[in-house]
């Protein structure tokens, strides 16, 4: 890996020191959430599989833990006039969270046609919401007109090397517990996640196999690692909401350094692995965190025979509308 | 607590030695399930929750406990003609998982109107299938004649001290992590499973408090506990399906002596409970296993300032069918 003192700052990604810095940060706000199993899921995978449960983390998904690093890595100067961000899911209402916690304010710009259920959990945990035209350039534009009026930080969602540190202090937990892991998979929508998992993993366990899941709807990583240039993202058309973000130049350099792989599935796969997990194991996961098994199921990640550790991303599901009920 | 070699068979009762016997019998079968907390649920109820998952456990209800325990501890002379029940719910999908283990036969009498799921799902474990007329007239009567031309055993629900014992290990496991409990509260419907709790929790802490949670629509258990005699059952209508069952002598004997009062709760609160435990706590209840937390809601459990173990009963539900979407 290319140091950090020889790369563009918008380059710049965290190694395992980093993460690990991360972790001890944000331990004292997030949970330490469990890794449960399934004979059932082993049986129709062929794999042994731990599921490193963050979908019982604090707002309900992974998201905590880089908006948390984000949030408490700043100087008291920098925290002083809040953090911004656009998200319409769950990075929001983690950065509000994060800041809620650090008393600070978070203004969290997101598209006036929101789900109101998404803009209510945002301001249940104080967020201060904008609201602006439901495409990517009012987002942007909004948000950097509010950074500028108030002095608040930006805190991207994925493109931003103190989140993908905190996101990958999941793959941490999961190889403490599990060390003789043979893969970690995580979806990848921007690649926050993903990169941080992989640069955990392979600090820790030389050697490990680290894949990626992605919707065919939104396959804009898959293509990029194909290619082996970052693609332009699709219009994407799929049910997992929260992988729908397209990859940036840093999270692109972090896959194609530590990513072996990534398996693409359908629509029908996503909705039949997130209700075979609830049915099977009895937890709550979202359409996005049901793609790596929906994977799985469609036979695109080489997972049959091996030690695998699947990071369930989150639990934030509308329970009146279950897409199984279409 | 009077000495089971003074009393009648027909109500005896398991001691703590019997339920840790059962516990060290079914413990290479069953699993340990982990006990989860809530900050949320706790805001919510006033009290520190902890909740034994049991719908974490094998075919996803405590009932694989007693099952395992009742089909186990059979000699092998008993057990060569197999087991017997009638049950339309998770203790007859429970005993044809025991019996499959021990490699005997499990017949299961469920009435001719049983949803297919619940049918599929015993005969996935092997179960053999009687059907009978809708009443329980015709399920006892077909269940002897079952018993009588086969020579397998009767595993009654909840009427049978192997059973509770059975039921019993999953407070012993609760205890056991969380020994500073002040109240243990189970939900009851024949009363096998608070039995076992109150049983195992007094047995285990002297002067802890054990309650009961049952649903207004099938309160025959509160009713009988005011009264001081077991009481005529209602005609039960409630969503709590596993809730329907009535006291029996050997029950109520165990109840009376051991558990400090039962709250009751709507058929709104138990809905209300069981959305609010998925989107909450991220895991899949059945609406019998809310009926503690509705009754918290409804106030008719004195649980405020309190440490409070909580059973989670079981998980299995149809998806399909969700009682928010009526």
């Amino acid at each position: 890996m290319v140091p950090d003192n020889e790369i563009a700052p918008a380059l710049a990604l965290p190694d395992l020191a980093a993460i690990r810095a991360a972790h001890a940060r944000i331990t004292p706000h997030i949970h330490r959430t469990p890794v449960m199993t399934s004979r059932s899921l082993d049986d129709i995978t062929g794999a042994t599989l731990f599921f490193k449960c963050e979908n019982f983390q604090k707002v309900g998904a992974f998201k905590a833990r880089g908006a948390c690093n984000a949030v408490f890595s700043l100087t008291a100067a920098a925290a002083a006039h809040g953090v911004v961000t656009h998200s319409s899911g769950n990075h929001g209402a983690a950065l509000a969270w994060a800041a809620q916690r650090r008393r600070i304010p978070a203004h969290v710009v997101m598209p006036e046609n929101a789900p109101a259920i998404k803009v209510a959990n945002v301001k249940g945990f104080g967020g201060i919401v904008h609201f602006c035209a439901p495409t990517l350039a009012a987002r942007e534009a909004l948000c950097a007109e509010v950074g500028r009026t108030t002095g608040a930080v930006l805190v991207h969602p994925y493109d931003d090397a103190m989140v993908i540190a905190g996101q990958g202090t999941a793959a941490v937990e999961l190889l403490e517990e599990q060390p003789d892991l043979d893969i970690v998979v995580a979806p990848v929508g921007g690649g926050g996640l993903l990169s941080g998992t992989a640069l955990a993993s392979n600090g820790m366990v030389p050697g490990i196999t680290v894949l990626g899941a992605e919707p065919l709807g939104a396959d804009d990583a898959a293509r990029s690692l194909a290619a082996g240039a970052l693609q332009p993202p699709p219009a994407a058309h799929t049910i997992a909401d929260g992988l729908r973000g397209a990859l940036s130049p840093r999270t692109f350099r972090a896959l194609s350094a530590h990513v072996s792989g990534i398996g693409t599935c359908s629509e029908d796969a996503i909705v039949r692995a997130m209700r075979m997990t609830w049915e099977r194991m009895k937890i709550i996961i979202e359409p996005s965190c049901a793609v790596p098994l929906a994977c799985m199921l469609e036979g695109t990640l080489a997972v049959r025979g091996k030690r695998v550790g699947v990071i369930l991303t989150g639990g934030n599901v509308d329970l009146d509308h279950l897409p199984w009920q279409a």
